[in-house]
């Protein structure tokens, strides 16, 4: 066992267009960072929490990182692989925005449960972590979704089939697909993003409309084809809703559009915004357009993040 | 320019599962056959119509055969491939029952369509076919659906992403996948099995559901993994509405799964009912596990049909 570790856990795009609650893919970056270590005190401990403006609590009942840390922690003492007196300290390092929709307390969740499991010798296969993860994000929204958890722990583009069982399907990415995420500063409360839809009655043309783009979504990906994945980006129930939460939005993914990017649409519950593109330079140009059209239509500031989809997931990053 | 052609367009399924409006295959048999032979009167009549117990009339304005040949020919004409004069005369045999969930319609459809672009030599390409298919079909159901006139044009398992402009796209069929239908002697009118959706409020919770199984079922189809797609037949929006107009379904779909099928679900608007399964073998015990159902839990004859998924679509069956 070692003595201390340290993962880093990327942040994610959710509600992937058409696919609200089902569809996530992970960044390269940001992320965030937890080390675990081993402390004579029983239990979990948060001994740190840095990069969180002061907004997150230590106290590990309340803090993500800690809640999956300790249900991972848990589940070794149950195999056996911890001692029942074990115990844990975390220092969670925040690389990432809050509240932002990028899946902030997805990372930290996953990061929390993959350090402890890391901590003990990797007892636990990855797949086992998701419930852990999944018990953490759960004191972030209220209820457990997937589509940020899944991808931030096993990377890659991330489909989840239903949540009873939870049903995890990982999709194929194109190689040459590349993503702009813009983060304007500004924010929207996911919990307030969600009750937009809850009760909401949604038409049978709506969702026609969001299930014909999906498909052909999850088609784009198998066949590699940028342009179907592109124009599939399309999502009539969820979007409209929760795009006036967010200002400038309608410019934003106009720019996104001329810039070249194949498709756009709100990232999470927003506020960041996403564009597919088919190279990086497309990718690079679209999300300095983005970034321009929030300042001209909305006077905000925001911050960019260009690269491929993350392919590896929550990972080890303190051995060779 | 053949005096006389003789095509066959397949039944098929559509709202598959999960995928209302959008997803649809063909089947093997049934179908219907349409003559055209070459006549001196201008314009389209119908001579004869068969097979309909009498139902379906000859003015070719109100048969959807008439309606997507006379539309056929009016493209002919304008590209010069018919001569403005130019006559047919069809004869339409119904061999398949009608208002039966089996995509009736749209193999007259297809078939009127096709027939008159074989008389003239095929000056049309089978993509532009679609549209006169899809003409006739929007007089029998009062709008255009495309996922009953792909598949039957088409053939195989046919995505129609969007409507406006159409887009339809076609997955892979797994070799083993096989199909079970039952027609049960009973009618479920489409306008009325719509008229239960047109307006009705479907939470976020039902489309969700949907939209992961209707993704997944597509990744099975690209895996060629019969368990995936049959686990993801799974409709929590429109086959609850419309299963109560169909006597017996619930029996009928519990006895498929216990006759080892895959998944189960209602054909386009009903009655019929199919089942996926992943051999010859399971999906006749399968149809005949369902034709028992429907006898002893509805009283209900019904006939069955079992086979692959028809990759071929509409074709001239008059040539060696």
């Amino acid at each position: 066992m070692p003595p201390r570790v340290r993962v880093f856990a990327p942040a994610s795009v959710s509600n992937v267009g058409p696919g609200f609650d089902v569809l996530g893919f992970a960044l390269e970056r940001p992320g965030d960072v937890v080390e675990a270590e081993a402390a004579d005190e029983p239990g979990v401990r948060i001994v740190e929490v840095a990069g969180d403006g002061g907004e997150l609590s230590t106290d590990p009942d309340r803090n993500v990182a800690g809640v999956a840390a300790r249900s991972a922690l848990s589940a070794l003492r149950g195999i056996g692989a911890a001692a029942p007196d074990a115990g844990v300290r975390l220092r969670v390092h925040k690389r990432m925005p809050l509240a932002s929709g990028l899946g902030s307390s997805a990372a930290s969740s996953v990061a929390g449960a993959l350090a402890v499991n890391e901590l003990f010798g990797r007892p636990l296969e990855r797949r086992a972590l998701l419930d852990h993860a999944l018990a953490g994000e759960a004191v972030a929204s209220g209820s457990a979704h997937a589509d940020n958890v899944a991808p931030s722990l096993f990377g890659g583009f991330v489909l989840i089939r239903t949540y009873d069982p939870i049903d995890v399907i990982d999709l194929p990415v194109p190689e040459g697909l590349r993503v702009a995420v813009v983060h304007p500063h500004c924010r929207v409360e996911t919990s307030k993003a969600r009750a937009l839809l809850h009760g909401h009655p949604f038409t049978i043309e709506q969702a026609v409309a969001n299930l014909g783009n999906l498909a052909a979504l999850v088609v784009g990906l198998h066949r590699k084809d940028l342009d179907l994945v592109g124009r599939s980006i399309e999502d009539r129930m969820v979007e409209p809703l929760r795009a006036p939460l967010i200002p400038g939005f309608a410019a934003v993914k106009a720019a996104a559009r001329r810039a070249g990017a194949l498709g756009c649409s709100i990232s999470g519950s927003g506020p960041s915004v996403f564009a597919l593109a088919d190279g990086d330079e497309t990718a690079a140009r679209a999300a300095a357009a983005m970034v321009d059209a929030f300042r001209d239509a909305a006077g905000l500031d925001a911050e960019s993040y260009v690269g491929p989809i993350d392919g590896a997931g929550a990972r080890r990053i303190d051995e060779p």
